[in-house]
């Protein structure tokens, strides 16, 4: 399988990337982890980006906070499926990170999820690494199906709570 | 190839939804184009994403404006990567489907591009069909080459317009 | 008397939907409390929606955060009253789940109160109740009286703190 | 059947409220329009929502823009179910009438529907009255079918216009 | 001299409004405390406004959250220069507040300050007043001389730690 | 009577600033029009502010768009009330120059009014002199009764209009 | 003397630069003039800002709209100093691009001006490089000063305009 | 070497402003440090940006909160160029400070760096001064440098734990 890029632009961001981690270890997707910042460290985030379709990646997924140009610098050299996560910082609560991430112009997309949405970043990996693996998107029906019961679960413990 | 569909929450969104199409046909991926409202036709919706897995679909595009369902709606009823157009509408400028669209909660991602960033979202999906197509992967590349090009021409000549 | 539905989107919302089940029971209005996630399990919202009418509801009450598309949701699919209470979360303070309640496409109302506004969500439906009810419509304007006196009773001992 | 009231608080809302008189005629709902300013005739307005309930008004409809109190100003004189319509005017797109009629403290409730939402509006208040009104009822779920019905028609045209 | 009327719409908004009357103590100004709510005692509200002028009131200062009516509803009911603080609640960071305290239509306007802004409100109905009592105003410009040097002490002492 | 002086930043602010002039005239209030900018003229504004007082004013307005300091920089020299109208310009609607005149820190009052809200300035204007000025007083208590007539007329007129 | 670089994410930015054009021609300041985009030709972009010292330059202005990583990504590969201008687009009136690029992470500044501000970025680099050219400095100091004689002179025309 | 002045608004932005001394200190630039107020001490402001240029100063740093006019009041003065740091203060988290420090009339024009960005603040004033001084140039490159080491030795260590 192919594997997914977990790259942080600050090792600040590390908490909220390990949800990531979470999610792909429980669907069984290779992964590795990297911090690059596209301003501190521009020759290195070009040069992962640039090498990474060759390397076996088939998803990027990058974190970021504040003008958060992580994202579109990958996205801006390679042609692979990159997932932004804008991080909540210390002020304007993410709106600054989600603004920066998702306001593309045209011609290099970024796949954007929530502010600080690891988890989901991680499951839209697994989607569209799913696309050409069977087995793994039994797995995600599967986890679907499973959070599922769990608010299901939730449902009935609260309905009879209330109910005399 | 798998499909991608392209729906709509309303035909007045169509303009923006062709500029989706323009560029899926230049990069020979088949599609449909739908009309479906999360919320004046739910049945249609559900319908349609529980079953486009097995109607040979590999990506769906939702666009919507306000407070914009479309694509969490999607995603609820599929484990297909769904990437949603946040359109803006006669208020707030978009601000509104942007986060109807982009803060979904956790187990349900949907990729968000720009507000009306329908050729961004195409070739996403694009992008995504690729890691399992060569050759559309090589168009894609091409693609990307050639806007560059384009950038380049447009520096030359406002540059030269510019120097004595 | 018709009941009162409160679902919440999570069960994380339960300590603001908690205040709405305290007028409720103020009130003496019937009601049955539920967790129904529009993403997670969208099954389980939809039939609640399309027999709450059959089932003795009259009116249906909605928490959720982020992209909160659980009262728009359940108002695609039924057309008794729905009233949505935008919650916080972690990030924006609010205005995701705000916009994503209030800013419905024409055809399908949601009745929206202030984030987190869940006492008057459940005031507002004892409200839409009453018009059939003159015994709850007693009950509210009594409510209203007390509610009123409270504010009197605090002016008396502030505007005595600060006069010699 | 009880009455609806639309009240305005500036004549120049008046296009705005047009749209929901068309939607209570179409709904065979009894209606009266006024123009009321919270502000420039506070007595007026007052008066009126004292005495509304007595005079045979079941759901109080008010649209306002800029910093809109009139919803406020007549759900405090009042018990009866107030919807407001939060209008844009000149600045900041309709937000500042948003916050102000949505925003309401613990006690008073005014069901607030989307920026310039007069449509749906008229339709909660159908649905509020249709609770006691089983011809009303019929009707509104008629016009809800038809309503999907137009999307329907939509989705066939602009679908087999994208399909060879 | 005429009085000043500190009005809260809610009790507890009474830690911003003491910093007003510790403004208004120091600057010998006299003034009645009062909690009146736009919303729960309109009745109150109205006729303390209409009979403020009587009263021997000169101007009136209204603190409020969320959909902050209060000041707007006192301008609504008489001609005196009416002050207006919104107060930051539990969501949205006093903007609501602003919105709805700032924006007033054109007739009746409202002097508004910075959210949570009690002591700059007090200093403004201080202004007002001293236009026509001279004695105030040499107290005012005392105090503004007053808070000046404490500027300029705080710049000595850093000015002189950070230089060799 | 005082005088009051109305300032803008701009010459382009003119049309917004011809209200408030129409206000004062209507009022009989003596008044003065200036164009000073507080980044480009400092030292005209200032000296302007400094010697405001004994130069026959009582209160200033200023108007001003974008980082709105105007207001601002003439309370810093003076301890008349000033009044801040917030002006629309090319970007942000307007909510720049409302934090800039509004979000005044402790010590310096600046009384902001809506955005472009330059009839309201001219009216806050007239309550604060109308206060040593019965005259005055009485021109602005019919003023306002003859407002409410208009909106009576309106109200008239349309409700005549929607009843069979 | 040092040249000034300007450079647009996309020729339609060329408008707003012709503005920064006109003063640096005024000011005598050798410039060129280019279009580079930080994702459509990232290469182009990166080899200028890393030999844009040794070819001569002193400052470089960025102009950049919606996620406007422009200025960010030639700081990131220079340590000259980097002036960014937001530009507006379609959406979000600036908003996305300003934050995207004022709230640059610690380590990489960016000079940031208004929203379309591009007469200023051209005035800062002029400050920044008459720092060690006094004949530029004085060219600066003149044009201050005329650019005060024309708000005078406008000063002159209205308060004339208005006074009897 | 010029010396750079470091000038907050108010004692309270003292722990911002150390952070950007301590880069002032690493690259060796003189500096001093001064509490002016824009509004409470405005002479004092405005005697220093007069004689900032004689009195050695080559770049003016202004830190403040609010309606923040102390970068825009000193840039009035001088056409030194001028820094500006929005500081977060108890409401709205920055955002006022942000659009009153940034948004600046053409003319006048202000360098803003992030929302309590000191430290880009010190980092911006060394990259003007040093395009006229090599070794601070040297400096200035060999901390950029570091800084770089610093991230790469991080996702070296991040990346090791996350690979088995």
């Amino acid at each position: 399988m192919k594997k997914v890029a977990l790259i942080m632009g600050s090792d600040s961001d590390l908490p909220i990337m390990e949800k990531a981690v979470g999610v792909l270890k429980e669907l069984e997707i290779p992964f590795a982890v990297h911090v690059y910042s596209a301003h501190r460290t521009p020759e290195e985030a070009r040069d992962f980006a640039i090498h990474a379709k060759e390397n076996g990646f088939g998803v990027l997924i990058c974190a970021a906070g504040m003008a958060a140009h992580l994202a579109g610098a990958f996205a801006a050299n390679t042609t692979l499926p990159v997932i932004g996560i804008p991080c909540t910082s210390q002020a304007l609560d993410g709106m600054d990170a989600l603004l920066s991430t998702v306001m593309m112009p045209s011609g290099i997309p970024v796949a954007t999820v929530a502010i600080n949405g690891s988890k989901n970043a991680a499951l839209l990996a697994a989607e569209i690494l799913a696309l050409s693996d069977d087995a793994l998107d039994k797995r995600l029906e599967e986890k679907r199906t499973k959070d599922a019961e769990n608010v299901r679960e939730k449902d009935r413990t609260i309905s009879a709570r209330f109910s005399e």
